[in-house]
C-alpha cells in the first residue's frame, strides 16, 4: 500500500477545478484533496499543470492502429471491401492483434486515454496487450452470422466470449463484452442471444448502431422495422449497452431511446472521415439519453486522440444546432469521463473524487498553445494538443512519467509496427 | 549566399511525394531536389521524417492570443460585447499588441505556418514582431466607419494604411493589406475608398463577409442589397481581395463569385464554435473560387494550429457532402499553402518547386500517432499534432531547429504573456 500526492496548480475533483492543493491516491483509490502531503507520503509536483480524470475512448477497434493512413478519402464500401477487409483478410492473427494493440494502447496513454472500449478479433490478445500496458478496457467479442478465422457462426462467437468473461470476471482492470457487429451483420435471434447471454451475467453488449445512411432502408426491407425498432424488440435497450454510432435516429426512436435511457458512442470524427453524417447529439442529451465519446479505429479517424476528439464534438455542435452555448467545455469532458464510465458501468471510474479509481492525467499549461491560461478546462477542450499530457496513472499505476512511457518499450513497439506495415505494403 | 541541402525520407514537391532526396536551397529560394548533396554545402539530414510547403494561414487576428480562452461557449454578441470588446478597449496598445504577435508568432512556428493574413490595429507593431521572428505576413490595417484608439475614422485608417504601405513596399517577407472589418461596419463609401486604394496600389483588400447568420438580412434592410452585391458593387471581386468566412452565400452568389474567381479564407473552426454556420466549401470551389484556409484569431478558436484546422477542414466536408471523397488530403493541403500564397498574391510562394521561396516546414514520423506510415500526405492532415513539426524554414532562414526555436527566446515571450493575462484577470 503506497500512498501518494499529485500536486498541481490546477485539479479538476468532483466537476470543479481546484487550485494548489495535491491529489492524493491510497494504492489504487484517490482518498481527496490535502493542501500539503502527509509526512512519509510518496509526493509528484507538476507546475503549471492541471490533472483532469482520465478519459475513456467508448468505441474503438485497438488493433486497426496497423492500418493507419492506408487507404483513405474513399468511399465507404470502397474503402471496406478493396482495402480494409482484404489486409484484415490477409494479416490477422493473435500476433498481429497483440502487436497492433500494444501500439495503440502507446497511444492511447500519449493522450490521456486511460480506457477503451474495444471491438475486435483475437479478444484474448486485445486484453493481454492492455494489462501488460497498464490500461483499463472492455475488450469486446465480436460476434457475426457467419464464420471468420476466429469462430463459426454466432453460437460459437458466444461461447468464446463465455470463455473469456470467464477467465477475466474477478480481473482488476479488464471487462469483457460480447459484441455482435450491427443489425446488418447479425440477424435478429442471434442478437437475443447476445442480448439473454449479456444480461445473465450483466456485462457490457456493444455494437454498431445507425452508421451507414443506408442502414434504416436495408433494415426495414429486410425485417419490416427499424434498426432502433429491431434493438428495442430483442431487448438490447434493457440490458447494460452502448451502441456506437447512432448518426440517423429519428425523433420518436429518440424519445424511445431516451426514455430507456440508452448508451451512446458518439464517434464524430470518424463519422465525418467516413461520410457517414452528423449525430444529433444535443437532442440525444435532451431526451435523456447518455452520450459519450468514441474515436473508432485508427483506420476510419485516424488517430485515438480523446483530446482531439473532444475539441471537434465541442465545437462541431454549436454549429449544428446554431448556439454556441451547447456542448461546453466542462459538458464535453463529462461526456469523456464520468458518462463513460457509467455508460460501460466500471463502477466508481470516471472521476476524480474521494473513494474513485485512481485514474487520471497531468496536463502541462507550458506550451505556447496554452499560454496565456484563463480557464484550464477550456484550455482541454479547445486548445491543447494530445502532446500536452505529460504524466497518466491508471488504477493507482504511473503509465507515463513527464512523457516517458514507463510500463513498455515504446520504440520496441513502435519498430514492430513498422515492419508489419512493410510486409502489409508488399 | 549559402546552399544548404536539406534530407527527408519523403518531400512533396511540385504536388507529388519525392522519396530519399535532398531539397537544396540557395539562400532564400529553391534550386531544386538531388539525390545527394553538392560538396560544400550545408548538409542537415532528417530521418523518417517529410518536408512540406509552409503553410498560410489566410485569416487571422495575431495580437488576439492574449484573449485566449478567456471567454467560451457563449453566443457570438455576449461574446463580443460583454468579454471581447471591453478587455481589447482597455488594453489595446502597441506594446501589447506586439508581445501578443510575438505569442502568435512562436505559436505559428510550432505548427508549421510560414505567413499570416492578418487583420488587427496597431498594424505596424504586428509587423515588426513577425519580422523579428522571421515569418512572412501580409500585415492588415484595420478600417472602421468609427474611431477607435487607432484611428479617427475611414480617411483616417486608410491614410495610416497608405504610410504603413509606403514604409513596408520594398519588404522582403511583409505585405500591407487594407481591412475594411466588414459590410456592417463600414458603410458602402468607405469601402469604395479602400478598395481604389488596394486597387492603385495593387494591394491586398481583406475583410469579413457572410460571417453572423444575421448579416444578410441587416445589409438588405439597410442598403438593398445582399453582402456580396455590396461587395461586387464596391468593385471588391475584381480587385487582389480575400473574404473571410463567406458562409451563407447563395447558390447565385457563389456562382457569381465563381465567375470572379473570388478568394475565401475558410474558418472552419471558429465559425463552429462561434455557432455561425457552415460554409459550402465544395460548392466553392467547383463554381471556380479559390478558397483557402484560415484560423481566425486564438480567441474564438482557441489556436491557430493550422494542421488541426486542415484536418477538420477535410473531414467535416465529407460528411456535409455525404461523399467521402470530397477535400481528399492533397486538396486541402493545397488550400492550405498553393491556393492561399496566390489568394494572397504572395508570388513564388507556397509549392516546393524551382525558383520559389524557400518556406517549408518537417514533419517527422517518430511518433506513435504516425506509426506506421503508408501516405505522408494522409498522415500530414488526418493524424499529425502541431508537435510532430521539427523544423521550419521560412525565406531559407530556419526559425525553429529540431523543436527548439531559433530566433526568439520563447520562454521569455511566454513569460510576458502570463503578465498580460495576470493584469487582465484583475
Amino acid at each position: 500500500m503506497t500512498k501518494k500526492a499529485i500536486y498541481a496548480d490546477w485539479i479538476y475533483y468532483d466537476g470543479k477545478i481546484e487550485q494548489n492543493k495535491y491529489l492524493v491516491i491510497n494504492d489504487n483509490i484517490i482518498e481527496g484533496l490535502a493542501p500539503a502531503p502527509e509526512n512519509g507520503c510518496e509526493v509528484v509536483r507538476r507546475e503549471n499543470s492541471a490533472i483532469f480524470p482520465g478519459l475513456i475512448n467508448t468505441h474503438a477497434h485497438l488493433p486497426m492502429s496497423m492500418f493507419r493512413g492506408l487507404a483513405d478519402d474513399l468511399a465507404l464500401m470502397d474503402w471496406l471491401r478493396n482495402h480494409i477487409w482484404p489486409v484484415e483478410s490477409k494479416w490477422l492473427s493473435e500476433t498481429f492483434v497483440h502487436d497492433a494493440t500494444l501500439l495503440s494502447a502507446v497511444e492511447m496513454i500519449r493522450c490521456g486515454t486511460v480506457c477503451a472500449n474495444d471491438m475486435y478479433f483475437f479478444s484474448d490478445h486485445v486484453a493481454s496487450a492492455l494489462i501488460r500496458c497498464g490500461l483499463r478496457g472492455v475488450v469486446g467479442v465480436g460476434v457475426l452470422d457467419f464464420p471468420t478465422k476466429t469462430g463459426k457462426g454466432a453460437d460459437d462467437y458466444i461461447s468464446k466470449g463465455a470463455a473469456l468473461y470467464q477467465k477475466y470476471k474477478d480481473h482488476e482492470t479488464i471487462d469483457i463484452s460480447i459484441c455482435p457487429h450491427a443489425p446488418y451483420t447479425v440477424n435478429p435471434d442471434n442478437f437475443r442471444k447476445c442480448v439473454e447471454f449479456c444480461g445473465r451475467h450483466d456485462i457490457l453488449l456493444h455494437t454498431h448502431l445507425l452508421e451507414a445512411p443506408t442502414e434504416r432502408a436495408d433494415i426495414t426491407e429486410r425485417y419490416g422495422k427499424s434498426p432502433v425498432e429491431l434493438m428495442n424488440e430483442v431487448g438490447a435497450f434493457d440490458i447494460k449497452s452502448i451502441f456506437a454510432h447512432t448518426i440517423h435516429p429519428t425523433d420518436e426512436e429518440i424519445e424511445l431511446m431516451g426514455s430507456k435511457g440508452v448508451c451512446v458512442s458518439h464517434c464524430l470524427e470518424s463519422n465525418m472521415k467516413l461520410a457517414s453524417g452528423f449525430s444529433p447529439v444535443k437532442k440525444m442529451l435532451d431526451a435523456g439519453m447518455n452520450v459519450t465519446i468514441g474515436t473508432d479505429g485508427q483506420a476510419s479517424n485516424n488517430d485515438i486522440d480523446m483530446i482531439g476528439e473532444m475539441s471537434s464534438v465541442a465545437k462541431f455542435h454549436k454549429a449544428f444546432n446554431m448556439d454556441a452555448t451547447v456542448l461546453d467545455a466542462a459538458t464535453v469532458l463529462d461526456m469523456a469521463t464520468k458518462n463513460a464510465a457509467k455508460a460501460l458501468g466500471l463502477g466508481k471510474c470516471g472521476e476524480l473524487k474521494a473513494g474513485y479509481k485512481a485514474d487520471f492525467f497531468v496536463l502541462s499549461f507550458d506550451a505556447v498553445n496554452l499560454t496565456p491560461v484563463y480557464n484550464p478546462v477550456s484550455h482541454l477542450i479547445y486548445s491543447a494538443s494530445q502532446r500536452d499530457v505529460t504524466d497518466v496513472y491508471v488504477n493507482g499505476k504511473c503509465l507515463m512519467k513527464k512523457g516517458i512511457i514507463t510500463v513498455i518499450d515504446e520504440d520496441e513497439i513502435k519498430e514492430k509496427a513498422r515492419s508489419w506495415a512493410a510486409k502489409i505494403k508488399e
